[in-house]
């Protein structure tokens, strides 16, 4: 892959600036490629499905679908019985689903995360139904519309490999297990409120976290680029240039409030005897 | 497909409302779906390329990529040799590339357009590059960053056969000599500005059009939703509710000005003699 000018995918802070301070600090903990595809898809609620076109023969097809996903992490789909994807899927159960992050404007597409469930896709045996109908409200709303209309039939992508690409440099196979065993991240729907609210009011926290907990103790400026139970990303500055820094939380955090907590444990440490002593 | 309560689909102005004044008109002109086809996926600069799986052999494999286009519409592909996508298509090139409009916020994502080009996605000889490599900086611009990247490879996915979606109800298979045949709307990137235009400042105008040539004489208030080179469509309101006319321009437009001036014949001709009648 090319290499790119920004430190985007560069979360353990190896990389992304020139070394400076002490020895280098053991990596920070941070979401498996399980986890983080978990997070994706159930970020989500449209995706593209592949199924096996009927004619032409064999072609890979790919159509939009909206889903809910199943304990596991497994696409739900409801069709229609007259869509080529359906009938597609009715001959071969071959399939894959593609969740891609949104692409903030401006942004390089390729840079954003996005994960390939591949599978079999096979329709919902009546005992699941009720669940599945359930999920599927609860994921897409609107379907309360047609839910009930008789052409409809519920689907089910059982998940047997997945292909997951963080950005550039940041890629891997997961299996059907780890990924059916990861949870999604909890603070998914909290990280934009959790990321403003560190920029708007404590960023110079963030620099004393940088200087003093990131090994990098030339920072000037720093700000949060993102936040996941296990830690934080920043992006600091320095007169070397901006390098991506990443720090892990003492413990995993749960909610906002836990980060909040993790947070000023963190930099009251990072005030103590160093601080005295390089700051 | 399921009813669905707006009238988005109703282009021709025969559904969407009951009759009210004269016989029927005769339906205006619209677009083909192949022109439809080739205007989506011109808008567009991104997709999801599907191609079979290496492992688990023959799985449809969806991935993102960016793409230009050439002469006849053919997606244009840079792609890195590791890449999954690439290894699947030299093993077997059978491949499709999704389109899709873009979906505004809170909408019913079902009811966006969406292209489903399939066709043989091949390496770009050799003779072709230069052209091809022009045609997707052009559309790519940001790729001069790694347009010279050694691992990076053009393809062609060579369309044979199109599934076309344009919301609920207007769909179709579109072959490939149609689709290389037509041209994309010469009013695709005017024609935001032209709505927005018509709305701000010609609604009365509007509301004439819908009483005087549309058959609905009982319109009160009537707002512009799309335009495109054979004419444009409305939304009009009167006591019996809401519905979607469309009404073709005299001769095709190919630029804004030609609209402008087809706009004010027609809005003349509306206030002739039927409206001394009529209204």
């Amino acid at each position: 892959m090319p290499e790119r000018p920004s430190g985007h995918d560069v979360p353990t802070g190896a990389e992304g600036g020139p070394a400076a301070g002490p020895a280098p600090l053991p990596p920070p903990p941070e979401p498996s490629h399980a986890e983080r595809c978990r997070t994706l898809v159930a970020s989500q609620s449209r995706g593209t499905l592949c199924t096996l076109a009927v004619e032409p023969a064999g072609y890979p097809y790919g159509s939009v679908a909206s889903y809910a996903l199943d304990a596991d992490g497994n696409p739900l789909l409801f069709v229609s019985q007259m869509a080529e994807h359906t009938q597609n899927a009715l001959r071969d159960p071959r399939s894959s689903f593609l969740a891609t992050e949104p692409v903030p404007d401006g942004a390089d597409p390729l840079a954003s995360g996005r994960a390939t469930l591949l599978g079999d896709l096979l329709e919902v045996a009546d005992a699941d139904r009720p669940d599945v109908r359930e999920r599927y409200l609860a994921a897409i709303p609107t379907a309360a519309y047609y839910i009930d209309f008789g052409d409809f039939t519920f689907f089910r992508l059982t998940v047997r490999d997945i292909r997951y690409v963080g950005g550039y440099g940041r890629m891997s196979w997961v299996g059907a297990a780890a990924y059916a065993a990861a949870e999604p991240d909890p603070l998914a729907e909290a990280a934009a409120g959790i990321i403003g609210h560190m920029n708007a009011d404590h960023a110079e926290a963030q620099v004393l976290l940088c200087r003093h907990a990131a090994g990098r103790p030339d920072t000037t400026e720093a700000s949060m680029s993102a936040v996941d139970r296990y830690g934080f990303e920043m992006v600091a500055v320095s007169p070397a240039g901006r390098a991506a820094v990443r720090l892990g939380f003492p413990e995993p955090c749960a909610t906002p409030e836990a980060v909040r907590k993790a947070m000023v444990a963190m930099v009251n440490e990072a005030r103590g005897p160093s601080t005295a002593a390089g700051g």
